[in-house]
């Protein structure tokens, strides 16, 4: 490994010049892209600078009179493809260029000098590995680089997360928890001091980053932290005092975002507990980790418990405003997730790579596996979800590139989605290889057990389909009463949405009228557009009669909000892939009548899914009896600890 | 752990006498219960010592003129209702009362004794476990007792290995390969003498077993091995030759059944290669074995490449008769399957408390989650899945011990469903408890980790599926065309089946005259059994149109046979889950309505699978467009050695 780092180092050149640094570098000698000049190419990063110590998205998004987000509108029966189509293409020629002299060093790091299987034995990422990312520049790819970083746009970090992704999800939860959430409020909601005293020693990676949100009893409940920081009467500090559990990172950094409950004046003048995002140091004193938690994979990244006993934190180093703390905590998190889901794309690319390789090569009856439709099945449906994963993930970047303030909800199903399908393809994968999928060796096992995580952390996936569908419903809510503020916290108790306004509603007739992807998308694939358009139609048929039919308690039905959170998913997916697979025949792209089966494989199944379950929430009793059998089921279960019916010997 | 077991050992009572033991124990005093009246009651390994050297299961059955499996019916759209209505109860008072004294001192050493963190830790099993396993008879449950072993049935295994499962799959793979595959050929086919020489010190435990059967180049295509067993000139012995892969107890067992091709002189006089099982000891010289494999679970367990090197094995240990190795094999898998849903119905259960326990004390958004829909869901679904491999895997056990013959579909059918629910449970668990369910702490990642092996070994469920769908196609078939022997092997190159005979089949029009559940399953179960019914008759339609449309070549449409499967598998859960909860209904059991809403759910959904799946399939061009879709993506990935696309981004 040693001498591979060494050779690796003498041969290929650092990603960027850093402050300490004086070595000559082939890259080093480039200057950075000038912004170009659409205006949402100058990267994110870049822009996030020039607006210190605001919740900007969600000011702007306030502002805006009709949001240009396709999921938006997809629950209200709108076709808004501003977003989506055509699909984004956001980097200039300057970018693209830096991007590219980047993968190259970035992938042959990966290849030649980590190695996962190693990282996964020692349950932590060797020092080599460590070293060599950080003269890589790879703690601080969206950090600008007047400030010590890489400076790259989303699409560009989103494309070097798909690298590590390929590789080492151990390496990958590492960089993200320290990037992608550890710093990230410092990035985006940073004062300029803050950002110039805390982004050169994270972006070097001289300081790890860590993101401090979870506690014992507060999990996808992320209100109900109990963590407190107290003001001190002079009004120069906070003490903070409060205990974070399964944090990445957490017995390694140094720079943490803390959220914790403080004291703050309402309106009324009366005093509320609100959350507030701090900036702590380890420095600051009070600051202990726990053990590296011994969990089932991603075992390369540290995982620890984090307290704070009386730490003594500057008034200078609240994130963002004081309350705001869970919209801080939000927009980091929803500006992360991207990042996952190209993360993701990676990881099933490799597997897939794998698969193919076991299938081209295994002989069983006669034949090479990749013969028998069985193995064909599989072959497609891996390859399916990962073009939609990556389809997603890149529109995703590309729109917040693009200065989109309107793609939480994207967000989240980007998240659901990436994560849900990575591990069906690793799992698949292992299925395909057969016994020797389950061995160690080849390392599918490992990534299987990586893949588990992702469903979990950075907001559940059960969670954030509630989100999604609440969310949904919100805006649909708004536009049908005007109770613009009554879903603000969905997974809070709202108790107001749609109130008594909703009652006058009556349910329109026929959504179908006009709506239509005819010119939008390639014609070659105008059956599938169709097939979405009809899908939206039926999805947003259903959002109104049960938004009407349940008003503000649609909040509580949780079994109709996964139908609707999965309709909502499938619906996205099909527009991204529509979008995509345009684009490439648009362009004559050589794989593009290939895009274009991936596509229309999806739409006819996803279409299908739609249309089963819509037709089923609005008319079908059997659902309800479901429902209402689920409830009786687990009821008694949790009444008796378990299984009520004993076996059937009776004993 | 070692004061743990002493305890145990001095508080309770052991299962059974051991010729070697003169302790006495509560136990032993008793006799071994009678054979029972009812002619399926006896035990099968009791009547399998009377039945020495035949393959008596094949043969029987080439001579019923009308089988009696529900699952070969349904084929034909047949409702044989024969072995599954009502839900069978085999045991009679004594052997429920022998058996309820061997529930308990199990469950408490696995509870008090075994330790399946530290096993999994360790990567093998506790000596004190193994040492306490010996003593408690786990070794030889279902050796007759003359012989050393506990005697038990197929039904009161399955008690057992549900207990095991509930605790520790590590150490159930070990007692399973041993017992269950390893020497159960011996007591399936062997010979009295065979019988006599090695089933003591199996039963004992004295002798570890293991069944070797995979090879590097033969995995599910199993009949394409290449060991060879040459016989000498003098006909006393084989000289044995070949590697075996991925063999439980491989490292530790000292007698094997060992399958190689020998010459075998067919009806012709010519000299043909067909494979023959044979008993393999140890001490025969010339067997070594690798180390042990490094696995994603089941560490405990013992797994490393077995090698026979010019091994020389009496010709007296020839398991069953020279030529019939692939009938011996095939059977032996067939007999153990329902030993491994009933295994892993009990992983269910365990994980299942594991669950409910989180979620009635977990409280996240100021409420127990289990007050959540998506919770109730959850572990409404975990319960439905429990309650049909429990249902199928004592229905199977039932009616091996009632002298079934009739059983493959079954028998593969309980297999895949019950490894596919673990999977399902598992995760689902972890999903539950979030953050701690992926902590190795709580252990279900273990038990996910473990179950992953299930739907590979001992033929992956994807071979099975096929299997499922070509046998019931094969006994269709025979119907259709008087062909009986077209697909005997159905997974190898048959080419027969049906034939010129089938064109001359017209598709019978409206299968659904007059079959019926009415009067068979509980009144109040009957719209469920009229789905069932339904389902069937849709089911048994497309079977027959598909087989008159492929006739012969119905073996490579495997696009279509796995869609064939499913529909079996959810039929057959629909019809076992009905005969349950019909019997507990009829009794007035206290859980019956329980077991009601557990069995309308599952038929609910079943049958609306079916209904879309056989739909689909008999008239739906998109799912001809899906199936040659996948052919053309699979074939470019294979081409391209992976994903055929690029990112969005083009590089």
């Amino acid at each position: 490994m040693q001498s591979a780092l060494i050779s690796w180092r003498v041969g290929r050149p650092l990603l960027r010049l850093r402050g300490r640094s004086s070595r000559p570098s082939t890259l080093l000698g480039q200057p950075r892209p000038a912004p170009a000049p659409r205006p949402y190419a100058s990267g994110a990063a870049q822009a996030v600078l020039d607006k210190p110590d605001s919740l900007s998205d969600a000011s702007t998004r306030e502002k805006a009179p009709e949001s240009k987000s396709f999921a938006v509108g997809m629950f209200k029966g709108q076709l808004t493809t501003d977003q989506v189509f055509p699909y984004p293409s956001v980097l200039n020629e300057e970018q693209t260029q830096f991007l590219k002299e980047l993968v190259g060093p970035v992938a042959r790091f990966f290849e030649e000098v980590n190695d996962p299987a190693k990282n996964d034995t020692l349950e932590r990422v060797e020092e080599t590995t460590l070293q060599g990312l950080k003269e890589l520049g790879a703690f601080g790819l969206q950090v600008p680089s007047e400030l010590g970083g890489v400076g790259l746009c989303n699409t560009q970090y989103a494309r070097l997360a798909e690298i590590v992704g390929m590789h080492d999800l151990g390496v990958g939860v590492t960089l993200g928890a320290h990037q992608s959430i550890g710093f990230k409020g410092i990035l985006l909601f940073g004062t300029k001091a803050q950002k110039e005293k805390y982004l050169p020693k994270v972006a070097s990676g001289e300081a790890l980053a860590a993101f401090c949100l979870t506690e014992p009893s507060s999990g996808s409940d992320a209100a109900s932290i109990r963590s407190s920081a107290v003001p001190s009467p002079c009004g120069k500090y906070y003490t903070l005092n409060g205990s974070k559990i399964w944090i990445s990172n957490g017995g390694l950094a140094d720079i943490f975002t803390v959220f914790a409950r403080t004291p703050v004046k309402d309106a009324t003048g009366a005093m509320k507990e609100k959350i507030t995002a701090f900036v702590v140091e380890r420095s600051f004193g009070g600051v202990t980790h726990g053990p590296p938690e011994k969990k089932m994979g991603i075992k390369a990244s540290n995982t620890a418990e984090v307290n704070f006993d009386g730490v003594q934190v500057p008034s200078e180093n609240v994130l963002g405003k004081v309350g705001d703390g869970f919209k801080v905590a939000v927009h980091i998190l929803n500006n992360g997730r991207f990042g996952m889901a190209a993360t993701l794309a990676g990881t099933m690319k490799a597997i897939i790579a794998k698969a193919v390789d076991h299938a081209a090569n295994r002989t069983q009856f006669g034949d090479k596996i990749y013969n028998f439709g069985l193995i064909q099945e599989k072959l497609a449906r891996m390859a399916m979800l990962q073009y939609v994963t990556e389809s997603m993930a890149y529109m995703l970047s590309a729109n917040m590139d693009q200065g989109s303030t309107d793609f939480q909800i994207e967000a989240a199903i980007s998240k659901i989605f990436g994560s849900e399908a990575a591990w069906k393809v690793t799992d698949e994968c292992i299925q395909i290889m057969g016994g020797m999928g389950f061995m160690k060796e080849p390392g599918i096992e490992r990534v299987l057990r990586d893949t588990r995580i992702f469903r979990i952390f950075e907001g559940t996936n059960d969670i954030l389909r509630l989100f999604v569908a609440l969310q949904g419903c919100m805006d649909k809510g708004k536009e049908l009463s005007g109770l613009g503020n009554a879903l603000k916290n969905p997974l809070g108790n709202v108790g107001l949405l749609l109130g008594e306004a909703g009652k006058q509603l009556k349910r329109r007739t026929g959504m179908g009228s006009g709506l239509s992807l005819e010119g939008i998308v390639h014609p070659e694939l105008s059956r599938s557009g169709k097939m979405a358009v009809q899908a939206l139609e039926q999805f947003a048929t259903v959002v109104e009669a049960k938004l009407i039919k349940h008003k503000k308690g649609i909040v509580n039905e949780q079994f109709l909000l996964q139908r609707l959170a999965d309709g909502a998913i499938d619906l996205y997916a099909m527009v991204v892939v529509l979008s995509r697979a345009s684009r490439s025949l648009s362009e004559g792209h050589p794989t593009s009548q290939h895009e274009k089966m991936l596509c229309d494989s999806w739409c006819i199944e996803a279409a299908a899914r739609i249309q089963e379950s819509m037709t089923a929430l609005q008319s079908d009793p059997l659902q309800q009896e479901l429902f209402r059998n689920f409830k009786s089921i687990s009821k008694a279960m949790v009444e008796r600890g378990g299984m009520v019916t004993s076996n059937p010997l009776g004993f």
